[in-house]
């Protein structure tokens, strides 16, 4: 299967105005994710959004299937959330943490997730180790093992795909040696579902969160979560409301018992419904030719912004993705952006601390990450529009 | 100031299709609202989620002044959330509780909020008192007034209009209290913001959440919490992220001083603006014209209900708000609704559950929640649309 790059262009309405490498911020949605969103939007204004729902309720319920088919994951699996943060926060604050217990991540977490295990330092006395890399960039298999026999760990955590420097973590490699391990895996699939296959059986994750907007090209302000039917048990959400406990008066309440006790009742429901659609519009294309597409797109435009001079390709890891981050010598990210944006060209910075681990000393850099709906006459609209000194 | 009834309902799409009496769940938003939120999201399609936000900053930004504006407040006493379920829980959980502190509450308590304190109950060992009611329905000063000078309470929460009966909690009584015995105050807005005046510096409240959807006529899948600038710095959010925090590579980080160290960066930035200018639409309104109206109409729907035989009216309290609860005589309120909205009446069913410290014995009730849009007329089409035994 291949993508039928000109039919994905003409169902994606904003392919017409920009020429759109920030994927990895938020993807240009097609039409039928737009008007599934906006037609939803409507019917509440014209009868009411309780009534709505209930109209839609087969649209809204088929958000957990589409997105359990995407993932290879089971319906009863999958939670919705309201962004990949809000995912990530319910997961990574279920884990029933004791003082002493160790979390594994690598050195290019995501710095919203090394807040996250900073505070649980200061609160919960955990301490959290960064497995260093191995030579080709990549966390270092060996050193994870290693960490993992010296007991403690409660959890790994790490993310997929990083923000901005090109890298794809071994996840399955690391779900085996959690698995051979015994402990908890947590996977941040932000940049990763809608961008290459993401099969929850093969990675062997207990817990993935994304999100909508990104190369899932859904909407803005949605997310979700799957949670593995066998790790469901011992997570306690830290939060609880009628929609994922029913309450027994006068001071009881029991959770439910699949993975939607990670979510809240209310929500955007229309974004449910967009979601629900995006999921299976990359199903339906296929997420190897998705890959097999957005990776061929990233090392052409790799190729040729190394050839520029001045220019300095900056993405690490042997088969890296399609978030392509470079800088122009003598000229700051930022302005680089805004000289591509004039003439109609969506790129993206990305500051060196999103990166919980690595050292901030470095400068801000260009992202331009690609789509499969990207087209080499694109890049080669990116090349003439970049500045130079 | 009164409300131009004619203007509000031409410029409310829904008006023209259905009676909509389902005000408490989701409120008919107007046209400016609706138009706000569909625009933002066909300008994103366009060019771009983040382009789109960054073309969208001042509308965006209109935000926190809009909200503030409608509560009395500051801008940066205002966060945005997703709704205010997760309002709700950012703020609970960002009470620093200590085992043997006592939290007190009212015995119509959202039943959400109960599972919430029966957690922190075995997990924080904290402990909660509900707090009688007077004779009047309303929950008593005097024993609140007691509880408090009993000492160990480190947060009084309620909410100040109940889901379905009818109540309005004396929050400006409760906020003195508080205030007098130097105890954190947390109101749950989510029914009262939009449907009367809800002003922090007169109700003395520290914390607040509300939601979009309801009174405020704003989109589904927003809302916001308000947080007094005193009572900022002893709370800590139980998620941070990159928008509640700055991190400081390799091991720490700085909260944000503002009420956005409980938001979350990500989020469904059309729903902002669209509550923004549901905020600023109830405003020029005149929040104390819409609670005359409001009033003035349930007690209209309360009065014409009581006549009819085999309708018993639930409502509490000496002033009751604008949500009316009945049963009908011989019939589920389930079948009551499906009759009702085959005839183009939206109402909802409330369940006795919702309610946490309410003996759970007592039917589902219909709730008939009206807004300033409805007419005398509709009320009147509703009791004809009425079934009978």
């Amino acid at each position: 299967m291949t993508i039928d790059v000109a039919r994905v262009r003409a169902q994606t309405p904003g392919c017409a105005a920009v020429v759109h490498f920030n994927n990895a911020g938020a993807a240009l949605p097609p039409r039928p994710v737009l008007d599934a969103v906006l037609g939803h939007l409507r019917l509440e204004a014209e009868i009411g959004g309780y009534e709505a729902a209930d109209r839609a309720a087969a649209a809204l319920d088929d958000f957990y299937p589409a997105v359990a088919a995407l993932l290879g994951a089971h319906p009863d699996e999958i939670a919705y959330a309201e962004n990949a943060t809000r995912a990530w926060d319910m997961a990574f604050h279920s884990v029933p943490f004791v003082a002493g217990d160790r979390i594994l991540t690598t050195t290019s977490e995501y710095a919203s997730n090394a807040i996250a295990y900073r505070r649980a330092e200061e609160t919960l006395g955990v301490r959290v180790a960064v497995v260093p890399d191995g030579p080709d960039g990549l966390v270092s298999l060996d050193a994870l093992a290693a960490e993992l026999a010296r007991g403690d760990v409660r959890l790994v955590s790490l993310n997929h795909v990083p923000t901005s420097n090109g890298l794809v973590n071994p996840a399955a490699e690391v779900g085996r040696l959690c698995r051979d391990a015994g402990v908890l895996f947590l996977l941040d699939a932000c940049q990763s579902v809608g961008q290459r296959t993401v099969d929850v059986t093969e990675i062997g994750c207990d817990l993935l969160s994304s999100t909508g907007r990104k190369y899932l090209r859904g909407p803005r302000g949605t997310g979700f979560l799957y949670v593995r039917r066998s790790a469901l048990p011992a997570l306690v959400p830290p939060f609880l409301d009628l929609q994922s406990a029913d309450w027994r008066p006068p001071g009881s309440y029991v959770l439910r018992d699949d993975a939607r006790r990670f979510e809240t009742w209310e929500r955007f429901f229309a974004g449910q419904i967009g979601l629900a659609v995006a999921a299976r519009y990359a199903a339906d294309l296929g997420t190897d030719a998705i890959a097999e597409r957005v990776t061929g797109l990233a090392a052409d435009l790799r190729g040729r912004l190394a050839e520029r001079p001045g220019v300095t390709v900056l993405d690490r890891g042997p088969e890296p993705s399609g978030i392509v981050t470079f800088t122009v010598d003598g000229l700051a990210a930022d302005d680089v952006r805004d000289a591509l944006r004039a003439k109609g060209v969506n790129v993206s910075v990305a500051v060196p601390s999103g990166h919980g681990y690595t050292a901030g000393a470095a400068p801000d850099v260009v992202r331009a990450s690609v789509h499969y709906y990207n087209t080499e006459e694109e890049i080669g609209l990116l090349l003439d529009a970049l500045p130079v000194t």
